[in-house]
């Protein structure tokens, strides 16, 4: 049998388990150009909250009683199709099914000769695209600048840190345990890194941390965080909006001190953007990030959780910051 | 004898008459390459609020006991520099004082035979290349899209919607009177004006004056204003962050609703700057302006107020939204 995850209902705040819906269906017969493809690791990632919503977003909603989807690597199992055979490893935007038909279309190959099949949903994916088009294409890097990462050790900011640093960036990541935050300088190359919960004055930390100010802030969470990082930013800074994971799950429009005055007195930009706003950019990047992390200037690390079961529950966890850098369920 | 206006005393929140002091001082004598001003017009600012203040900002602080500056023409009647001569006029930004020893630097000699002295203040000053580059080189207009402009009677947000005319965009100003929403359509061009002062719905009233959505937000006021806007921005809007006037007068970090969820869903651009930012582009910017003035595809309004005792009081009155158009002082 297949196993196969539907929306059961759209989560009004945080999601529970109990907004996810297991439920079994006959594993599909490809026909005429299709393939059969089976689920080997499934990304779970913050934007999927924004989908689970009944709102225009940038990319549809869910639909309650549809199975769920994120990036996913599979296996071709069997295939009519003239571009893929058996034994092929694809990556792509796909259901949340063990077993799946597909067209070919949106599907990617990928080569585990070159690099792990998982890499492919991350550092060589939409994770590695995302974090070096937002700093390269609206942070505009230069060397010496100093560059802050919140949700640092996170799937994109662990690598926004390492890129900066690439590039002769001051790099300071801010995440929520001591744990990470060793890591970040231990691993990732960050200069600095600032536990948020457990200093006491953020904006001084920042201040103390940037003894320059702040040039570009690569921001993924919003909220206090936010507000201490833009206190310290300089004539000029720019502002790359990756996400707002800190109010995802908020049920009201959050209400915090106005960031235009300080936009405004430092002719500072801040822009919003999702990775496929910069889509005739991918081939190059990927060929970029590749390079990097083949000559070891580039490194990621992964939080993979075991079993198709734990996909919601392993959604949920990005919430609490359980992961370090990309969560992956491997089925 | 010669008048001075002092700063008194730093304004908390609103500025009242009492931050002001006049004082009467020699006039003096140009020496060695001086040149001996006399003020004719005295061009009165929001930004001059921020300079009020003993904070850092994009320009210096006033000092307390020391005349306030602003732009200003003003004739020569005495001169041992050999640039120029007695009866010629020149723009710069001076102190207020109805009399003043320069050595010319900063001066810009204009002629009233090309356009009204006053006008050098405004459309073809500060104002204009304010309203065109901010427009321009954020904004970014494509001919068909839509802009809207708050502060929209004010001295730049005239312009900005003339500007945007001219480049076949549909333009709605927002304004505070209906006798200034009736001068937007009349005089300057605009497609449609909205009183914030009579409007129940100022969100409901954007999206009905904007059926397209908004791809240029030109703020020059922020607060409430710009909330209603922004939550009618289309996907790639640009927005110019021009001036806050609704919160110069704070005395306290103002709240609001949390605009990164919008920029991020939208991949909206918010930008900040001043005027110098842009100080290489003056020259072509300043010659299109005088072009499309001669060619009376744009116009202006001024609100002139008589007398070197009434500055401070028209510069409260900016705060007041008592302007319509650029705010001058005749002495």
């Amino acid at each position: 049998m297949n196993k196969v995850i539907l929306l059961n209902k759209r989560p009004v705040g945080k999601p529970a388990l109990s907004d996810f819906k297991f439920t079994l269906d006959a594993i599909p017969v490809p026909l005429n150009g299709e393939i059969l493809l089976k689920t080997i690791y499934v990304s779970v990632d913050p934007y999927l909250r924004g989908r689970m919503n009944d709102s225009k977003s940038y990319i549809p909603s869910f639909e309650i009683g549809k199975p769920l989807q994120s990036g996913m690597i599979a296996e071709v199992i069997d295939s009519t199709h003239s571009d893929f055979k058996k034994g092929d490893f694809v990556s792509g935007i796909l259901e949340w099914k063990e077993y799946q038909i597909s067209n070919g279309k949106g599907l990617k190959k990928v080569d585990q000769n070159i690099s792990s099949l998982s890499s492919y949903l991350g550092i060589l994916g939409m994770t590695g695209l995302t974090a070096y088009l937002g700093l390269i294409e609206i942070g505009a890097p230069k060397s010496g600048e100093t560059i802050v990462v919140s949700g640092a050790a996170g799937a994109v900011g662990s690598i926004v840190g390492q890129i900066g640093k690439i590039l002769g960036c001051n790099v300071v990541g801010i995440t929520g345990t001591d744990e990470k935050a060793q890591l970040l300088k231990s691993k990732f190359n960050f200069d600095y890194a600032v536990n948020y919960k457990t200093t006491k004055d953020l904006n001084k930390a920042i201040h103390d941390a940037c003894p320059k100010g702040v040039d570009i802030y690569f921001d993924n969470v919003g909220g206090e965080i936010s507000d201490a990082v833009l206190a310290n930013i300089n004539k000029y800074a720019r502002l790359p909006l990756c996400g707002t994971i800190s109010h995802y799950n908020d049920t009201k429009i959050p209400l915090g001190p106005r960031i235009q005055p300080i936009l405004l007195t430092k002719s500072a930009m801040m822009k919003g953007f999702i990775v496929g706003d910069f889509s005739a950019k991918f081939p190059e990047t990927i060929n970029q990030l590749a390079h990097w992390l083949r000559d070891g200037k580039l490194t990621y690390t992964e939080t993979i959780v075991y079993g198709f079961e734990n996909i919601p529950q392993a959604f949920l966890d990005l919430f609490e910051g359980k992961n370090q850098g990309k969560m992956i369920v491997k089925i």
